[in-house]
């Protein structure tokens, strides 16, 4: 049986992985917030590197409690809007539905446990560069592959259907039996360039060519590896290097946190940097630095 | 018998202590350098809060090659230019002439020494507010007491007709035995505002409205107290609860370092971040969020 997808939150993130479903053959069933009267008329068109596509024909929905029950919700909001989703997510549920949240941070997955303590629900790390560029518009720059793991409840079947499916969409799918350790290994990239990006006015490759700053990077880099290490989750030194030498060889990007701020949205403040420092800081470790942006982006957010 | 002071570096901090000294008769030499025509013509100007005076028939020099020697050499330069010190003074210089660094930060007697290993050489903290705000012109906001102790040789008679010249002149003057907690001390204020104000673009006022700028200034000023602690200068710990309210009582107001940012002068980073990271680090002491603060100011002064 195929599985039925709702999309919450059809941004950068769920527009792209929604989309990619939909263009495949599966069911797909999108919340638009403001963009639904645009889709509605004109669909979802994604301009990728892979090759451009639109969605005319789209389940397109203004509210959840239009919208049928799913096998899998794939939660593509910003973390900063997950207060929502205990209002949000109910319509779409049936007992052993699957909610995937696809965000950045720490402690997301916990959070949403506590309002749905008998739902099945895993996280997900995208490692994509994607933005929505305009009403129903999503580009997608470079990458693509998304990363899942359960965090409560127990889904392996749905989970090795979701791989078949979002493979057949040309999604790299990898299955994790370790969710924090992939939520804080995509940390270790977030941190210091959706921080610093925002803080410093700036993007990803001029962080990288000016000596103080590449070696600020390092540094933060190696806190979130320490910090992780004291939370369970190993992560070798050499990602390090990894993550930098990744980076080179990016295009200039401006991580989510910037597009936010320059967009004068909220941002994910306390899943990336807020959630992290705590959990360590309980663990035994003081992230100083990251602790630090965390400090200077709150000030900033502030809207001085 | 009277000192004879020169003055090398006749702005904000030079301008107002040399203009003070003159101000109550002692013999003072000015070096200017842009300013020079200026105040040739019109004398040099000081508005302060405790009453404006003027300098009219002033030893204004160009050069320090035509000044006489001098018993006393007030250095009132930003750190930035100290490089041009050992060409500079040696005019002024007889083999007891004193020189005086009223400048921020830390090691740059120790640089100076290297180059005149014979010279008395002292350092003094300057606790004021003042800019200047136009050619041969010097605004005094507040404050404005000065602590000496000597670095290198030993001149405690010229020190001590020093504290009365400055004394008649109403400069409250303190000797200190100890010019490496002095430094410090005053490392302790300046460390947070100086580069916070620049990195996050604001202002004291508020930096200290804010929750998390409060809490990060706390958390510097700390490790500027806990690096002294390692470094020989023991910094009593309700010091920084002293330096919270002190500037929770000031007018809103622009270190010097937000002033060169802002009229595009270079950033005295190497003395106020820097060299105390460094030298906290040989010590024992990693001093991070100071670090990071001079990575982000590395990062700005680079002109991005």
């Amino acid at each position: 049986m195929n599985l039925k997808y709702a999309i919450v939150g059809s941004g950068a993130i769920g527009g792209y992985y929604g989309g990619r479903l939909a263009n495949s053959g599966c069911d797909v069933h999108f919340l638009f917030h403001s963009d639904y009267e645009h889709v509605a008329a004109n669909g979802l068109k994604v301009d990728s590197v892979n090759g451009n596509f639109v969605i005319n024909s789209i389940n397109a929905y203004k509210s959840t409690t239009d919208m049928p029950q799913c096998d899998v919700v794939l939660v593509g909001l910003k973390s900063t809007q997950n207060h929502l989703l205990p209002q949000l997510l109910p319509p779409l549920l049936k007992s052993n539905t699957l909610v995937v949240l696809i965000q950045n941070g720490l402690g997301l997955e916990g959070q949403l446990a506590e309002a749905l303590p008998h739902q099945p629900i895993a996280g997900a790390a995208a490692f994509i560069c994607s933005s929505r560029v305009g009403k129903g518009h999503i580009f997608h720059a470079d990458y693509g592959a998304i990363t899942v793991g359960m965090y409560q409840g127990d889904c392996q079947n749905t989970i090795a259907q979701m791989k078949a499916d979002f493979e057949r969409a040309a999604v790299p799918f990898t299955i994790t039996r370790d969710l924090n350790e992939t939520r804080w290994r995509k940390l270790v990239w977030n941190i210091p360039y959706n921080g610093l990006t925002v803080a410093l006015n700036t993007s990803t490759d001029r962080l990288m060519a000016n000596t103080s700053t590449r070696c600020l990077v390092t540094d933060l880099m190696n806190e979130v590896v320490d910090a992780a290490a004291v939370c369970d989750a190993v992560i070798e030194r050499e990602f390090v290097d990894k993550m930098l030498a990744m980076t080179d060889r990016m295009t200039p990007y401006s991580p989510s946190m910037k597009l936010d701020f320059d967009n004068h949205r909220p941002m994910e403040i306390e899943a990336i940097y807020t959630n992290p420092v705590k959990t360590a800081l309980v663990a035994g470790y003081h992230m100083r630095k990251t602790e630090m942006l965390e400090q200077e982006l709150r000030f900033i957010a502030n809207g001085i």
